[in-house]
């Protein structure tokens, strides 16, 4: 049997309606309200922020998703909803009330996510308005429209497509700011027309976000609102279990996919480096030191400025909180050696290693030791654009 | 006995000579070569970055301080003399033995500082002819052409002196990016005439430079060259056996003055910080939480923006690492409550908070719980000047 992607990104699977529409949380007109409807229903897998700080649909949404189906998720974006009190909870559950009561489900069958700025009260008619106009306009095409709902800092819509055959895997996601591992300040939405159930679906999207979502920076920061949803419709009659390998591949694919297109769309970013570590005794190890390197803000200014100043890299691993022989270190720009055994390399390194930062991606390997473990990330440079938009985030 | 300061900086206290010039290590023809000359010899004690990547001087000097006693300090800056193998090691301590030669007193009792671009071998032609010309102007006014000496993205000196009535202490700092706590890409020199041993300065300097060096942040980055020296000629004749109080007030105020100016100074810093952690259980707790905010880019940004989104305090707190009532904290800007258990107070906050952030210099509190422990930093806020200034740093 074989089953061909159609849209985009979350209505490329058979069995997802999406739509959405600007309903007036964001004062500048923009889409803010997103609705995902699987009329059959759908198993469901979720992977949440683990800061303290978790913002109420967070909150309602990680216990719903124990039950292992859904039939929708109402998204809003331009308010967070976290730190909200009581108040923010009610209104959670107020917006999954009345998705239900628009779709013709039960309230325990509807997901909500919110992302935006933290701290302020949702405007509940706004909000109730767009649900039923969201509603209104579903469709088997509304990937576009969805994945415009979802934004807020970035500079377009970030979707996916994996067509594995008998069966399909689509996203949409949002992120740009507060990105780092362990997920940060973004919202994922994968939908795929594979019959599986909610357990497997979880183990797999647990290992797809540790491979993707996991291992991206911006800037350090993470959220109270992140969240990574995983719906199977089984509408294409496809397996899960016949298909396990497609399927995790296919999974990766997307979630690396929507991954790199948020650290490409980072704040103010203009390059996506990968940044290695290799040759340490343990992978936490090599973490630890992958994350200092790729989150220092003079490495990431001298990603911006295109300068191999690799000193900004020995600085950054020798504060890693990780014991390492500062004589034995190595580091490549892109091919280029420019360090070897904890010393700057003779000759011309600096015009071949410029070169390489010249590119919008390429990738820093440092090389700590014979050890047999290693880890990698993606991050992106820091520029004025960065500034310019925190800044003045609110207004 | 009374004695009377004089001088700006570390020729405040009897007994210390000092100077600098420009000997051609900064492309730019800025002073790069300081010395300093204590005739009669100093008690010394330090304090030195823990960044597992020392520079070569640092490993030097740290060795040669446990001596307890020296006669020079020789800094350069413009190269920061690390990544730099055998040669580095090898020119580090040239620069110690033409310094002996040219003061006429032994090796041994010359130490060595050096800060700028990592990874570059210093140009010891140059820098052996600045040793000399240095070495001819020392004076007791050259406290000023010593600190210009040590600069590197600082945009002016720092300087101090506190009269104590029997001695004096005097100090000079550098250090603008690359700031941290552990110290960071800083040098201090302080100098003080009271009479001491090196063992009793040594505890008085690790206490005090804990309540101000390592108390800042600028970027977050630490360096491979920081160091703090103290030096005490007994040239005022003052006992520090019998002036212990007095001795320990002017040494935290010298260290926590030249501190701020550092932080003020912060690559692209308009705004000086004072970040206040309360109520938990332990100090520890309390550092952890303080340094995640202060850190932030996101919060950071938002102090340049003068943007009182507490939201980013919320999100910083909640992923520090420690356990944290997300219903239980509360966020002070200034004295204006923004934040009471966990959610946003109501009214309108937001006019008396910004007004708070308007200013060049305030506080924020952030309230844990009610445990008895507490930490506060110095950090700054991130302009579009530290951008500018990091991307180029080589050029």
């Amino acid at each position: 049997m074989s089953n061909t992607c159609t849209g985009r990104g979350v209505c490329a699977p058979a069995g997802v309606l999406a739509h959405g529409v600007a309903c007036g949380i964001k004062a500048n007109g923009k889409h803010d309200l997103g609705l995902l409807h699987f009329p059959h229903g759908a198993s469901v897998a979720g992977v949440f922020t683990q800061n303290l700080v978790k913002a109420a649909p967070v909150l309602l949404t990680s216990e719903k998703v124990k039950r292992g189906h859904c039939k929708a998720v109402v998204v809003n974006s331009g308010n967070a909803n976290a730190c909200t009190g009581q108040k923010g909870m009610d209104d959670a559950k107020t917006m999954c009330r009345i998705a239900a009561h628009a779709l013709g489900c039960s309230e325990e069958e509807v997901l909500v996510c919110s992302t935006g700025v933290i701290g302020e009260p949702l405007p509940m008619e706004a909000v109730e308005r767009g649900i039923y106009e969201a509603a209104k306009g579903l469709s088997t095409e509304g990937d576009e429209a969805f994945a415009q709902a979802i934004l807020t800092t970035d500079t377009g819509i970030k979707t996916c497509t994996v067509d594995c055959g008998d069966f399909c895997i689509g996203g949409a996601a949002k992120g740009a700011g507060m990105i780092h591992p362990n997920m940060a300040t973004m919202l994922a939405f994968i939908t795929t027309d594979v019959k599986a159930s909610a357990e497997e679906l979880q183990s797999l999207l647990r290992e797809a976000v540790d491979l993707s979502f996991n291992r991206i920076t911006v800037d350090g920061d993470t959220s109270t609102n992140d969240t990574v949803l995983l719906m199977a419709t089984g509408a294409s009659g496809a397996v899960l279990e016949e298909k396990r390998k497609p399927f995790r591949k296919g999974l990766i694919d997307v979630c690396q996919h929507l991954a790199k297109a948020i650290v490409r769309d980072g704040e103010g970013a203009t390059k996506l480096v990968k940044v290695k570590v290799e040759g340490t005794d343990t992978e936490e190890d090599a973490k630890k030191i992958c994350s200092t390197i790729a989150t220092s803000l003079l490495f990431k200014t001298a990603l911006f400025g295109e300068d191999p100043n690799w000193g900004r890299i020995a600085g950054a691993l020798g504060r890693a909180g990780v014991p390492i022989d500062p004589n034995g270190f190595s580091v490549f720009i892109g091919d280029v050696p420019v360090v070897e055994r904890g010393v700057g390399v003779e000759g011309d390194w600096e015009t071949p290693a410029h070169k390489v930062m010249t590119q919008s991606e390429f990738e820093i390997t440092v090389r700590i030791g014979n050890g047999p473990a290693s880890y990698w990330m993606w991050t992106c440079d820091l520029s004025h654009g960065y500034v310019s938009i925190n800044a003045d985030y609110r207004s």
